[in-house]
């Protein structure tokens, strides 16, 4: 069983029942998510042994996020607790016409505030196989940044690959250049996932901006990832959002082993909840990696595993690596 | 703020849980709506003052048809208590070949046996700037028609302009003939909304009789109702029920001051609740007109706003009018 | 197995969830129930055959109100089907301090306006072992009125016993004298349920007014029922509303043949749902003296059922013969 | 009122809320059904006298599944009762690109127990008008088998007809060759419900194997059937799952009398529950056809019935005959 | 109709379902609170004008709580939107012997950054009739101590009376002594509202210092309140936490005029939800005063009606003083 | 932290909400609990790290209940997978009179088909500070009796103390002498636990038979325990059953290196959950022990524990050891 390594934010989301409006019944559901966390439990569901590193509070709150993490199959040893609050978000989900609704309130949290001597990188890192982490983590705070690299140097230090998902939130970003952030820890990943307006303002490439983008384009796009970052695997994926019930999704995978540009095909979904499926596809692409499936395979499983998600209510994606085979063997 | 002051009864609805049947479990969800309270509720979105004039019972349901019509903003400072009971409806939502199920329960309401002096109807109209009624309430019994003229004449004794939709509901004319209940009142709307069913039904004016009818068969039901009530604005809508879950829905405005019919869009959605579509279109319509956009906008946003509609449970029109022009600029 | 048929209006009843307020938030649980109906749902559990004769609408909620009692095992053969609506109330349980709150909205209800010639009396009661009544049904209104005599007419005629429960509510008799009205019914019943207050109000014989009242007083009271109307036994209940949430209830059976007033203990128990109580005591009287019960076990075995019925919510005293039994073996 | 018996298991259902996976959130809803049971409670929205015939414990579990029948106006007393456990299975509905779940737990359960004795099967089936039974009932064990056949006699006897749906389900064939057990029950039937490759499997008759087959194909099938084994009618179903949310289905009905293959039409619906689509699809059937309507009108009768069912969570298909009947009007 | 302005936080609160641990289950209830919100709703019950100034964020949770209070007849239209974020708190309520457990969320709340020039304090206590504040408000920040001195100012020019409840939640002081902060806003008091122990902490005032303290020593307590500080009416609350689950609570008002210490009467409830009895008490006394009522009657009256509230869910008293009324001719 | 390792049957149970009775609503909420995974549940609140052995279906039953272990905290790296079903229990909360209700549905569980090789019995207990096991388990059958003896023979070999809940559970011994199967566990036993019928039942040691016992009789039956069976601390608990509402707990700790009987206290609890008192009873114990308290606070902390745990809903005792010492602090 491999071990994979996440690091980033768990949040509270609440989520009104039903295709009701934030607060239009007094019932709130609560889910447990983040970027590199959704990864996370999706590996633990394919099987793989994953271990997430994140900071929450020393209250109720924080304990019920490592529990959520660890029913899923994820360990939590090495998270750190204290600071002073649990960053939450609110998710209205929408319906056709009416989009996704978020209102975040993440400002002060815990992780917000996380030093790299909070957690014990050298001992975290010792024997894993996989790094991964998102490009939310270093907007999160000088703390988070400081933390981002402190696991990059002890991943360097173990020889342990490491995967960047650029996962651009503008809200994160308003009034700084997110370009000299990124792009010191773009070359310090193999494989690096995004999609092409991420790329474009993370890292400074200018792509073709139509959606969805021509693959010839996006195989452009990512000779020039390669080139200027030194990525050898580069995964971009395409979101349509027809309406807030209905999404296309497409994904490619360049590998620079092969120099070839390797489709995973396009689903089209009735949208159950959007929330968590770039993740979804993030733990699809390295579970079949790390298994030593060929890139090919793998961004088609990849591709498979993240429309799973979109049916199933929460953060995390609930599937095994089975489900996945058995939609990608019956997907024309 | 523009101050609407709106007339109708208040019902209060009984829904089971998700697609279930009626009673198949043991739960009902409450709502309260109403046709002219639903449009209240959503100007109070779009952020005019408004004020629903109704009469509810001095009881529990009656307290908390006042609760839910403050809670979404809307005054009710001049309503009448008392009476025998509040009326109700049970709604079995339906999905795609099954139909919706309604069970009215209204008959002996607290608000059909309104009578003109339970409301101040002069102070009420004093200083609005809109009086709205649909043709439920002068259905309901001789004490509503009473007071729809006392309405109607204390709004043109403090020169309020009167909008009027039809809203033609079958089971509530049963052995009566409409038209001279209604023609009087088309007579004092400056603003007249309906169907072309409505329109021949109630206002004895034949129509195409297809569905959807051609815009130019529209211009001339709606000329001829300028000619025969003199009403200056005349809205005409068009649901196409395409199953239980998914209708069309568009509008036109035809204008008397240019002449012209002008098009709201076509949009078809997928349906969370059908119940309050057209209140929320005249909503959305008075508005965009009272906030002095054009006819050709107003329309627009007016089908817009009913689309949104579609998509959220319960009979009001939770949206803000920033939410439906991002709509509006968004839809082809 | 016994055949007891039962007669009374069943309502539908919509509670708040837990200690919530009415309305408080917008789910409300449904419940059907009604004194007789009550009655034979506790029959039924307790083994027998009951039929129970009603009135309900051609509508959902009439076909609920029937599923609901055909589920408890009650027989709905002969009912009858028709009328304008479905009587309903609503019922906040209230907690210690705050009395349960009820809103009635039974008026012009389908059962108010049965007749004699909706039911086939003479072919219901043909072969019953009982007949059970109210002092409810006949205040609903004349046509229940001339309904109860009809069904005692034909329990006479096929020499079917007879109870009543007095069960007096005073919101059914505002501006009228029960005692009329009751008095003929009392005369045809061999055995009688009742508390003191009803006995006085109902049947004009002054009791000791004192609550508890002591057993001689309550033997008294029994034997003049016996001289003045001469029903062969008496049960008088007594329930002593220690707070919202917790009651004393206790009963006594007087019997003609010994002469004797049978005591059936005490219970003060914390109350789940008080509704249906009494209709419970009538059931386990009935249950046991039909099984061939002495008098002094069955007022044991009534009262303990009463004492099990306050702890489960909803109308319907759900609780077999043998957890009666168990409570009685326990019961010091 | 026609008079039906059915016969089969009963099992319990246990499902997620809205589109969660199986045990993301701590709270079941609970069903009854079977397929034979689903047929019967169909019969019974759709008024006729059914008479269900089952085995359930003596326990809570069987209380509430004979219950739950009584309350859809299901006849249950000739139900045994007895053995050592109710049969359950868990039910995770799926949506889209994420089929159906189903976890099976009916190993040992008190209907897999059965045999001819506890039921008085002479008595059940005299005065009967129709007999149905599936072929799950006879996969489930040995005493069950016995039963089938004591059952079959005893309509033989009392010359009552018999319908068999074939029901193919692989899970309880594992290892077992259905044909020598399901062949001898399919002599006995005058009417036989099946999909294609239920014949070809249960029956040995060759099928085109295509989805969907050509009606000719099926022609020649319901053909082949009626030379083997004697039916004089075959209905043949075919289910196209075209995801998780959305199935067509169609169905055919040949008939021996004028060699006729009567088209049902074909719908495309959004898929509230799946379960119990085809045991709809027999009731609908039976119905028409005991209602005395030709075998064109049943076929179109029971597809639209069908069809309806998949709109309504659990198990049985709560509509009545008028429901259907608009639904076959507005079908175009 | 008396116009009564309150001012103060309003937090949302969110608590687990029935007696669960927080994030046991997915589900949360939200209400929303706050000391003088609750004081609001109450007195909005008992009949009064009540308008409630606070500052909410502009986004979903700000429209939310200001719906919440306009659903209870309260008025904000003199509220200020802006800010970051909502105040938030955590609830489990506990049982019995396991006490309530609250986690707060509420540091940068858009009220703790509230200033005096967001409200036009002139306006909003023009021809008020009552001014309350607590103790809370000016522990959270400068901007809120600033405006209570605002608001204070205000009422003065207006002479508008002033009410404060000392409030004493000794998580705001941590490390400040709230002396030099609360007993300036004593000293513009004319009624003043506490508990020993907050009398003691924050007016400096030493008390018996025993649960409870006898009324002589609690006289002794408010004369010396009057003398430093010039209220001339102090109510002082008594609360004996029993379990979790029963509370006692009484109450004594000393009243200037007469020199004497009026009792309220002790109740022994069991407790559905503590969170908002003080502030319950508060608004008895007010709307009790206001209406002209003796001081006897008024804090006989306030005991009763907090004593209510501690059986409803949520932090607002929903009752009516015709339910307190009913209560105090109840208690013994 | 100390490690623990526990070993028995996990089950799913099914309960329905509220105090309704088991099936009134057709909603289940899902616990997950078992004698032994109670107390390692109980000892990860309290910090200490457990591994739980059990056996569970590869199904999605099998995969909720190690999440449920996991979210807990509880190790489940040494859960064997496989076996037919998830053994189930129904449970009743009851209400006062009404007692609890369970139905137990684990016959073929996976967990009563366990063998000792299918646990690496010397890998899981090395380095092992504590072993804990109930009297449960070796009454579910050969393989999991010849299981313990596996495992107590691997704690031999590594030196890990045992202990013994004796926990008499009469539906699992009928027909059955638990003698002879129990003493020779208890014989390896350091610590026994059990209240005095089981003592007598299971071991065959004569006890007063009064409830509760004087703790004179209490000390001669553990001086017995120790003469007999050589376990050098003997817990005693004794449970009295007030009401289903209200229970009496107290405990006593025998300590073969004093001589004393040291008591727990008693604490009269209203209950929430009973499921699971006497497991968080063993947890609280052990914790204490392990932790180094002296036998006279490890008594007190455990009752305080099992005190709390009968507030909690659900089998586990979801309390820190924070919240256990606050009770024996303010406990009188």
């Amino acid at each position: 069983m491999k071990r994979v390594v996440t690091f980033g934010e768990v949040l509270m989301r609440l989520s009104p029942p039903g295709h009701e409006r934030l607060f239009q019944s007094p019932t709130l559901r609560t889910y447990f998510g983040g970027s590199e966390a959704n990864t996370a439990a999706s590996l633990a569901h394919f099987g793989a042994r994953v271990e997430h590193v994140t900071r929450v509070p020393s209250n109720a709150l924080g304990d019920a996020a490592l529990a959520a993490l660890r029913a899923e199959g994820v360990g939590v040893r090495a998270c750190a607790r204290g600071g002073a609050r649990m960053g939450l978000y609110f998710v209205e989900g929408g319906a056709d016409v009416r989009p996704l609704r978020v209102v975040y309130d993440r400002a002060g949290s815990a992780f917000s505030e996380i030093e790299p001597e909070h957690v014990h990188w050298d001992a975290v890192l010792r024997g894993a196989e996989w790094f991964h982490v998102s490009g939310i983590t270093p907007a999160l705070g000088e703390g988070p940044l400081r933390s981002v690299h402190a696991a990059l140097n002890a991943a360097r230090a173990a020889s342990v690959p490491v995967s960047l998902d650029l996962n651009f939130r503008p809200a994160l970003w308003v009034g700084r250049d997110p370009k000299p952030i990124l792009q010191p820890i773009a070359k310090r990943a193999q494989l690096l996932i995004a999609n092409p307006g991420a790329i474009e303002t993370m890292l400074g490439i200018t792509t073709a901006g139509t959606i969805p983008e021509p693959p010839e384009a996006l195989r452009a796009t990512a000779e020039k990832v390669h080139e200027l970052f030194g990525c050898t695997r580069v995964a971009i994926t395409q979101r349509e959002t027809i309406s807030a019930s209905e999404h296309g999704w497409q994904a490619f995978l360049w590998d620079a082993a092969d120099g070839a540009m390797h489709e995973g095909g396009r689903h089209q979904v009735q949208v159950v909840d959007r929330v968590g499926g770039g993740d979804s596809f993030v733990a699809g692409l390295l579970h079949a990696l790390l298994e030593g499936r060929s890139p090919a395979h793998a961004v088609r499983f990849a591709t498979a595993a993240s429309a799973l998600k979109l049916t199933i209510p929460g953060d995390f994606n609930r599937v095994t690596a089975d489900e996945v085979e058995r939609l990608l063997s019956s997907h024309r």
